[in-house]
Formats: C-alpha cells, sequence, structure tokens
C-alpha cells in the first residue's frame, strides 16, 4: 500500500492489549476508521506460488502487505507490529489440516516464514455504514454468512480452487448504491461478484453458510455476494502445505492504515 | 456542461442532412462518439417551473444546455445548432395532447420559447459496449424498452409524475459493471435506479412496455432499469401546457459533445 503511513494511538493501543493477551477474541469494531486484515504465513519455498495466486485473484486475495522472509514486522502497515504476537488468534494449518488455534506463535516462528496481509471486507463495511446503508449481520450482531461457491480461482502452482463469498441482504436500490461505494475499494475486495439466485455461483443452501452465520433475507431483498478473504484459506487446505498460519476467522490484524485511504476515487 | 467544444465534423454534417429534410427518422449509430440529447420546447411563463423540475429529478431529467428566452440557438451543444431545424421529428403538445409530428418548427417558433436539452442513454450505452457488455435491444436492432412505474417525481409549480425507465436485460456479473460504468455519467441518467422484480417499481408487464419495443429477458439474466429522458414527456403531459415541443422518441438532437466528456471518472 502506497497510503501515507502515521501514528495511530488508537490502532497501536489495540495491538498492545492483543499481544498482551487481554483480547483474544474477535476484533469487529475496534479501532474505527483503522483498516484491519486477513493473515496467511506460508514457508519461504511456498511463498513465491501463493504470492502469484494473490495476484492472480485481487478479489478474494487483495494483498495489503508481504513481509521479508523471516520478519515478523510489517512497517508499511504500522509502526510497531509483530505478526507473531499481534493477532488475537491464529490458526494453525499441517498439511492443509486446522491443527491448533494458539493465541501468539513466537514458539512457531521460523526464519524462512513469510507474512501475507490481505484485505478484509471490515473496509468496506464502514464505508457502507457511513452512507446510511444497513448491513444485516452487523445489526443483528452476527458474524458475515460466507459460502461455498463453484467460482474458479486462477490457480498459481500449487496453490487453486474455488472462491468463497459474503453476502449481504439488500434492496436492489441500496444494492446499486453498495456497488458504486464497494467499487472505490478494489484493495478490501471491490464491487460485489454476484446478486440473487445464489445457486448460479453453486451455492448449496442460503440458509446454510459454510462459515460464519446466517442472516434473514427479508421480503424485497436479494443477496449480494463480495469475494472474501477466507478464499486463501480453502486455497492453503487444497495446496497442504507442509506448515502454514492464519488468523482465526474475525480476528484480524488491526493496522495502522485508514479505511478512507484504501479507497481510489 | 462544461466540456470543452471543439469542431464536430461528422456532427455537423448529420445536423445539415437532417436540416435539409434528408433524414427524419432515427438518429441512433449516426456520428458514433457524440452526444445526442432528448428535446422539451417550453413557453418562458411555463419555463421556471419546468427548469426547477429537472433540476429536482436530475436521474431522468439531467440538463445538458438550456436556450436564451426566444433564441433558436444552443451554442454550448454545437457551434451552428438551429433547434427549430436540426431535429428530425418533432412532436407538438397542446393542453398536454399531441397534435402534430413536424419535420420542423420554423413555423412554430414564437419568441418566448425555451428550449430544455436533456442527456439520453445513447452516450452510456456506447461505453456499455466499448467494454463488451451485450445491449440487447441494440443486438436485436430495437428500439429500448420503456415502462411507467410507480416511483415518483419531485413535484415543481405544474410538473410532476411518475419516472418512467429503460430496461436492458443482463446477467448479474455484467449488470454490475453496467451500474460501474453508468455511474460515470450523471448527465445521462447515470446509475440504474433499480435492478428485478418489476413488480416493485409498480412495472405492470414486463413483456409489454409503454413505450419502445419488448425484448426477451433470458434464464439468468435479470432486467436492469435506468431512469429515462421520456419522463419529461409524462410531466408535460401532467402539467397540460398550452403549447409544448419535444423530440419523436429517437429521433434525437445531435450535438457536438463527445460522449467520453460527459464521464466524471
Amino acid at each position: 500500500m502506497t497510503a501515507p503511513l502515521s501514528a495511530a494511538p488508537l490502532a497501536a493501543a489495540e495491538r498492545l492489549r492483543i499481544r498482551s493477551g487481554a483480547n483474544s477474541g474477535q476484533t469487529a469494531g475496534l479501532a474505527p476508521g483503522h483498516v484491519q486484515a486477513n493473515l496467511a504465513i506460508l514457508p519461504a519455498d511456498w511463498a513465491g506460488d501463493f504470492l502469484r495466486f494473490c495476484q492472480a485473484n485481487p478479489r478474494p486475495c487483495p494483498l495489503l502487505a508481504v513481509s521479508e522472509v523471516g520478519d515478523p514486522r510489517l512497517p508499511t502497515l504500522g509502526h510497531d507490529i509483530d505478526i507473531r504476537t499481534d493477532v488475537p488468534r491464529y490458526r494453525v494449518y499441517r498439511e492443509g489440516v486446522l491443527m491448533e488455534g494458539p493465541t501468539d506463535i513466537l514458539d512457531l516462528w521460523r526464519d524462512d516464514f513469510v507474512a501475507f496481509l490481505i484485505g478484509c471486507s471490515f473496509s468496506f463495511e464502514e464505508a457502507l455504514l457511513a452512507d446510511g446503508l444497513p448491513v444485516r449481520h452487523i445489526a443483528m450482531n452476527r458474524n458475515v454468512p460466507m459460502y461455498e461457491t463453484n467460482i474458479p480461482c486462477v490457480a498459481a502452482g500449487r496453490f487453486g480452487g474455488t472462491m468463497v463469498v459474503s453476502m449481504r441482504p439488500m434492496v436492489p436500490r441500496d444494492a446499486i448504491r453498495a456497488i458504486q461505494i464497494t467499487s472505490r475499494f478494489p484493495s478490501v475486495h471491490g464491487a460485489p461478484v454476484h446478486f440473487g439466485d445464489p445457486a448460479a455461483i453453486g451455492i448449496r443452501d442460503i440458509a446454510d453458510p459454510e462459515h460464519g452465520e446466517a442472516v434473514p433475507i427479508e421480503p424485497g431483498e436479494v443477496p449480494v455476494f463480495w469475494a472474501c478473504g477466507v478464499t486463501p484459506q480453502v486455497a492453503i487446505r487444497n495446496a497442504r502445505p507442509p506448515i502454514a498460519i492464519t488468523h482465526s476467522p474475525g480476528a484480524m490484524l488491526i493496522t495502522d492504515l485508514l479505511n478512507t485511504h484504501l479507497s481510489v476515487l
């Protein structure tokens, strides 16, 4: 990201609380206005393929930053970030299988690890709310519903698979406005990839999301679907690297970047 | 409009053909790249209300230019335009009733007439086609289907009524792209006002448009609705001024402006 990075005491304070163990849960609503990010950590010999996978699939995998090999700092996202401690809860995958859920990865860190930070829909949801658009799962205090689809990702080396999408129900007038707003935020998934008929993108049952929690779709509303940052976790499960570490869904890295600075317009 | 006005020999040549009587029909596809405009002419004592009606309803009635009282020229739209002769076919309304369809209005012109030129969807359709998006009625060589809705316009003095919309069927992926593209063109109706269920905006029968010609909606497509420049004709019929002159649908004023110059982004 080329957005200017300035002191962000709110974000830094939340990271310190997380680092100290005082928050091992969700980050939704913390440090309002600041970009939160999805995390994927891979060994260097898998990082090239994964970087190409993200580059080829910018809607689900918009890269905000990539660390130096073995370096847990992310200076373009925050002055003092240590990716080994600053996420509330991690997921450790071995051979593509989720094995552990630690609150830090100090003991697991290796000098060949590369950290990938990927944009998160929290950023555009803040823009939707600021425009007066209702966001159902936030109003209901639920995690956003997420669905496996049949939309193919572009494969890159050992990484490939299908796209995961998040869903927000809206009346068409609001959906049109939401398309305009989210189009300004390509680094946090951008415009929707679909609206309307769930079966058209291979969704099995709109009432039973594979990730997150279901929300009701009221009469006159249509489901609107955005590419989702859970997609890289599916690609990691498919690729089965010896080790990979991600954040736990909803427990994101809080950065010093401002959401408004991600807007391209 | 503040777009720069430069010599437009293609547009000027088409206007001369129209002025000479060699073209008294449609203007679709003529002088590619150039803005075409809807026309409404009213006596000065009705023009203030109509101007306020357009200002209050920019989606259906985006004003490109307003003439000086009694002056048939439109110097911001083209160096040599004479609005009395440069539209292929006119419609003359008396007390809100369509009475005549002349090919010029030299004998009808009055020194208290004011001409209003309103943006036309031809401009954004060109941008859709340039982006590779299919436009059904163009592919079928038909006039766009237009529908009366229950969407209220903001009333202004004696002018009021409901919105007329045009419809283009698209798969959702293309509709999302079309929303992005047309959002850049607020002076030619801008983003859609609705998609999906026609009954939600009071459309009686999607297969039987009140204006233009029906087009099929294929499986997987949804109808997408844009505010339409026929809306002011409905307002004129409702207001019943002693005389009002419009263009005949599809027989537009060809201006020297370039469609690309209307884009705000």
